[in-house]
């Protein structure tokens, strides 16, 4: 009996995971990590009227949930000034990435991103067989010329961008997204991923005509929400373009709880504002026990901290694997020169106090001391 | 400004959806639904241990679901006596399908599958660019030598069968399956979606060596287990098989509840097999209004009925709209000779009433009278 074969494209890729879980770390050590600082959620979690509608939705698992999304793509679109059609629904920004890097993308066509930016992204791009360009980090921010340089060059139909920065928490102002739009070349599509979107400082977020079918962006209830077991995203642009997302996705892959809990998510308006006021608490916290030790927090406009180790990857990853070993759940910028940091994600006082406490022999061990 | 172009596949597709919701039909109707036995949901509900573990769960939602579904995949390993990596856990089976189909369809792929079986399988193949072969059913059922006819004519890669069968709730014995598998051509897979087999008969479940690479079977947790909401189905065959989907799928897709959710519902022992009791009951039920009115009830491995209206397609789809205009949503089959039918899922004692009230009037106006 002849085994089937996977289509050439899908047989070429390699097996693999953009990132290895903290569960999967828990599972190797036998032990539940002291701080669970490591992959930018929030540790204060959802909004208490969040939890309270998914104990309320509870007992509505047994039906589908609305394969339109109706209800929360029409709050979106009030909230964001734009129209329902304007805006779709995904399984998280991971999943919408997928979909939109499927309708552009083949083999063949040409993407460009920054060294060291989403590797789910590339994952994606990879696996729908396109070219991916990497163009580096300029002062540890993703930057708009090297981008449009590239894609200029290379006649990229994509370019990914993140802002406010992910893994290194950067940012843009505005009129420098707004000046890389005006300045796309012909054809070639923006993915703005705007997951932190809401630890932007003022002066940060780009106006986009919502009517430029050049422009994507997403946003999630992932981060500031705290919903990211929950899988909610979405994306938002031309009305056109966003209907492409009609002919390929899982229409019925959202879950009927996570729509409520997204939509009880929304009507809650002050959650963020404290949320935001405690990722501003645990960043200045960061700052100071980074500071204690000797390292330097980069600026953030997220909801974590990167630091700099002032020295090479090799130690960034020494210090990382201490820290791993002490039961604390980091992560570190995977690309140069990025790793020659560590990435801390907004913890409570408690997950702080422990990442305080084994800092500073992590750093002796990875010093060799 | 020029438009980004989509990729020629993307571009060439449709935006369509394979089903419209119930909640779309409310919309449109301004009204709620009195019976919702339309999409073979489970009326009777996740087991109530389910319910609480998800209320448990929900101040779980800001941390992500393990990518690796370690604990679930365990679980369900052990359920079916296999080993863990030959098990892959999805959004849906309709999540799984798409990633069977990308990893296997490519343009100018044949895939077989029978005229009238289930659509979002057809919606993702298109979306592949494969070219799909339809065979008819045979006797209300989807048939194995035409199957396996076509697929040998039109060298296919990939076979699709549900057993039991949707919409038609036919199924086949474990012997036929058995020697289908059998008589797969070379480099052929064949697709067993098992999306019903907690309702099967006994004799109805194939034996299949895991060890086969030419099978991939897929079940979920929406029907029996009540869960259709939180979209957890699982795919099962030969390790290299199930390999392959680590290549491609969304491996933070599965929302963490859902997954919390899922391994309760494998820990309760009890509620399936009450389910099938009350889907039993429903059944007879349903046949018992069907006669009553003239119609005939097939015979069902569901947790559904398929009603012969005795008459062609647009009578059937004259009643399927006097039911809804009634205030009960109902499907029916898309396809000939199918569509001489509506297709009823098992509902509550209430809503099986409403639908007995109902019925008489909508027959009498589809009749013209």
């Amino acid at each position: 009996m002849k085994r089937p074969a996977e289509t050439p494209l899908a047989a070429s890729l390699p097996a693999t995971v953009p990132f290895v879980g903290p569960e999967a770390l828990e599972r190797q050590r036998g032990q539940t990590f002291a701080a669970r600082i490591g992959a930018n959620e929030s540790v204060f979690g959802p909004s208490p009227k969040v939890i309270a509608a998914i104990r309320d939705a509870a007992d509505q698992a047994w039906m589908y949930g609305d394969p339109e999304n109706w209800d929360l793509r029409h709050a979106l679109a009030e909230n964001l000034g734009i129209k329902p059609d304007e805006v779709v629904v995904g399984e998280g920004i991971d999943g919408l990435l997928g979909y939109l890097v499927r309708l552009y993308i083949g083999p063949g066509d040409t993407v460009v991103t920054s060294d060291g930016a989403y590797p789910t992204f590339n994952y994606h791009v990879a696996g729908f067989g396109g070219d991916l360009i990497k163009v580096p980090y300029v002062d540890d921010k993703e930057d708009p010329a090297s981008l449009l340089d590239a894609a200029r060059a290379q006649g990229a139909k994509l370019i990914y961008l993140a802002n406010p920065d992910n893994p290194m928490g950067s940012w843009h102002d505005a009129t420098k997204i707004e000046a890389m739009i005006a300045d796309l070349p012909d054809g070639c599509l923006l993915l703005l991923d705007e997951a932190y979107v809401e630890f932007a400082p003022a002066g940060a977020v780009p106006t986009v005509d919502i009517s430029d079918p050049r422009v994507v962006r997403m946003r999630t209830f992932s981060k500031a929400h705290g919903m990211a077991g929950l899988r909610v995203g979405y994306a938002f642009g031309e009305a056109g373009v966003i209907r492409g997302f009609e002919k390929i996705r899982n229409h019925f892959g959202m879950n009927r709880i996570s729509q409520i809990a997204a939509l009880a998510a929304l009507a809650d308006t002050s959650w963020v504002g404290e949320v935001r006021r405690k990722v501003e608490e645990a960043r200045v916290h960061i700052g100071e026990i980074a500071a204690s030790n000797g390292l330097t927090a980069l600026p953030s406009a997220t909801n974590f901290v990167t630091l700099d180790c002032g020295r090479d990857a090799a130690f960034a990853k020494a210090v990382l694997d201490e820290l791993v070993a002490g039961n604390i759940f980091v992560r570190m910028p995977f690309a140069s020169p990025g790793n020659r940091c560590i990435r801390v994600s907004a913890g409570t006082p408690a997950d702080l106090a422990a990442f305080a406490e084994i800092l500073p022999q992590a750093l002796d061990r990875a010093r060799g001391g």
